[in-house]
C-alpha cells in the first residue's frame, strides 16, 4: 500500500492512530467504535520531537507511545534527497507500521524552495506540506498546491516570527487563497503570544488542517516548552473545541524539552492528551 | 522535619504532590489554588512499581514524573531492618524531596508479623500500613492499630486472593472494627474481578484510605496490567467519584508492566491521570 493510501485509509478508519482505544477487542473499545466512530482525533508526532534522535530511535519511541502517524522533518531526510534515499527513509517508517502524513516544517523564501518542497512532498507520498512561505511567495505556492493537489499548512511560530507570529497572521494571508492553503496551529507558539489555543482553533477552524501539540510555561515570548499539563495551556478546552467542530486533521505532539531523551516527557504528553480526550468524549465502559 | 510531619504538611497544603499545577507562579496555577484549594487529589507511587529498580533509580524516576510521595515496599527496606538502616533509606528519599506516606504491602499471617509491621511503620515514621492480615489476625491488628495510632489499609488482590479478592471482601471484615482499619483500593485487581472501580469506590468510600492506580486489559483474572488508558478501567468515572466524595488519601500509581524500565509507561500513566483530573476538575486558564 502506498504511503498516501495508507494515510487515507487510516483517516477513514480513524481509530488506530488515536491511542485511546488500542485494544478494540474488549468491550470498552468496541463500545467506543460503535457509538462514536466518526468523532475521533488522530494523534501524530511532529518530526522536530526527534531533532536529536536517529530514525531507529524515533521509530522505537513512536512504537512505545503507540502512535503510528508522523510528520517528517528534514532532519531525517534532507529536502534535496533523491528518490532512492526518500524511499529508503519512508520505507523504514512504513516497515515499522508508521505512516507519514506530512512533511515539514519547510521554510520557503523563493520559488526554487517551493519547487523543491512540492517535489519532495510528492516523492514522500504525502498530501500535506507544513510550511512557512514568505508573503511574496504565496501566489506561487497557491499555484503549486493546485497543480500538485498538495495542501500547505502554514505554521505560526510565535512572537519571534516576523511574518506568521499568530494563527490570525496566517489566516489573513490565506483566507482568500485556494482552500488547499491552511493553518498548522502550533498551540505553544500561539500561547506564547498570549492567545488561548482553543479560542484560536474555534476562530480559524475552517482552515486549520494540522496541529502541533505541546505546553508552555507562560503566555510570554520566553516561555519554555514543557510536558502537557505542566504548563498553562488549557488542553481540555482545546480538545472540547476539536470535538465540537469535528476536527479531521492530526494532533501531532511536538515535544522539544528533552531532545536527547524525549521518551519520558513525550509519554507524559500522550497520556495527558488521551486522558483529556477520554474524559471529554465521555466514553466509559 | 520528620517524615510524618512532612507528610502531614503536604496533606494540608494538598498541592505539591498533585502534579497538576506544578508551576504555581503562573496565572492558571494560582487560580486553581484560590478556587479549589481543598479539593485536590494527591498523587503517589506504590513501591512495587520499582520491584526491579534501585533506590537511586526509583528516586530519579519519581523526580522525572514530578511525584513526591511514596508508599515504601520492603524491596527497598526489609521488614527486619534496624533503625540505622531504616534511617538511611528514608533519608535517601527525604533528601531527594520525597516523603514516605505508607509502607507495604505487608502480609501478616501471625502475631509476630503484625508486631514487626507496626514497629517497622513506626520507625519509618508513617501513619499507614498497606497490609493483608489473615482473618484470624484482625482483632490483634485492630489492637495494634489503636496502640500505635497507625492505620491499616487492607489491599484487595483480585481473583487469586483467598481472603480479600474484592474491596467488598475487605469491607465486610473491617466495617465493624476500629476506623483505623480501612481499604487500599487496588483498581486493577478490582477490575479483574469484573467490578467497576468507581462503583467500588463510591460503595466503600467511608473506609478507603489508600489506592493503587493502574489499568488492566480486561475484566478477567488473566488480564494484563497496562498503561492508564490502554486498558478498560474507566478512569474518568473514578476521578469524578473521588472528587465527588472529597477523597483525602493518595492515588498511588502501581505500574507493573515494565519492571526493568518503568519510566515511559509510568509517565504515560501520570500524564493520563493528570489529564483526566484537569478535565474533570474544570480548572482552566
Amino acid at each position: 500500500m502506498s504511503n498516501r493510501r495508507s494515510f487515507l485509509k487510516q483517516a477513514t478508519i480513524g481509530v488506530t492512530a488515536t491511542g485511546i482505544a488500542p485494544l478494540l477487542s474488549h468491550a470498552r473499545g468496541a463500545k467506543i467504535m460503535q457509538s462514536n466512530a466518526v468523532n475521533r482525533l488522530q494523534l501524530g508526532i511532529a518530526g522536530y520531537t526527534f531533532s536529536k534522535s536517529t530514525i531507529q530511535q524515533a521509530i522505537a519511541i513512536m512504537q512505545r507511545v503507540n502512535i503510528k502517524t508522523f510528520s517528517l522533518k528534514d532532519v531525517f531526510l534532507p529536502l534535496n534527497s533523491n528518490k532512492a534515499k526518500i524511499d529508503e527513509v519512508v520505507g523504514a517508517f512504513n516497515n515499522a507500521g508508521i505512516s507519514i502524513y506530512a512533511v515539514g516544517v519547510i521554510y520557503m523564501k523563493k520559488k526554487e524552495d517551493a519547487d523543491q518542497a512540492f517535489e519532495y512532498a510528492k516523492m514522500v507520498g504525502v498530501d500535506m506540506i507544513v510550511g512557512s512561505p514568505v508573503y511574496e511567495l504565496l501566489p506561487y505556492v497557491e499555484q503549486k498546491a493546485k497543480a500538485y493537489n498538495i495542501r500547505v499548512a502554514i505554521h505560526n511560530h510565535g512572537p519571534e516570527d516576523p511574518e506568521y507570529p499568530t494563527p490570525g497572521d496566517v489566516y489573513k494571508h490565506i483566507k482568500n487563497l485556494d482552500s488547499r492553503l491552511g493553518l498548522c496551529l502550533d498551540i505553544g507558539h500561539t500561547q506564547r503570544d498570549n492567545i488561548d489555543p482553543a479560542t484560536a482553533y474555534l476562530q480559524f477552524a475552517d482552515r486549520i488542517i494540522d496541529m502541533h501539540i505541546k505546553d508552555v510555561t507562560g503566555p510570554v515570548k520566553d516561555a519554555e516548552s514543557v510536558e502537557l499539563g505542566r504548563g498553562i495551556i488549557d488542553i481540555p478546552a482545546l480538545v472540547k473545541a476539536l470535538y465540537k467542530k469535528g476536527y479531521k486533521g492530526h494532533c501531532s505532539f511536538e515535544y522539544e524539552k528533552d531532545a536527547t531523551d524525549p521518551l519520558p516527557g513525550l509519554s507524559e504528553c500522550v497520556g495527558y492528551f488521551n486522558g483529556v480526550c477520554a474524559t471529554v468524549n465521555g466514553h466509559h465502559a
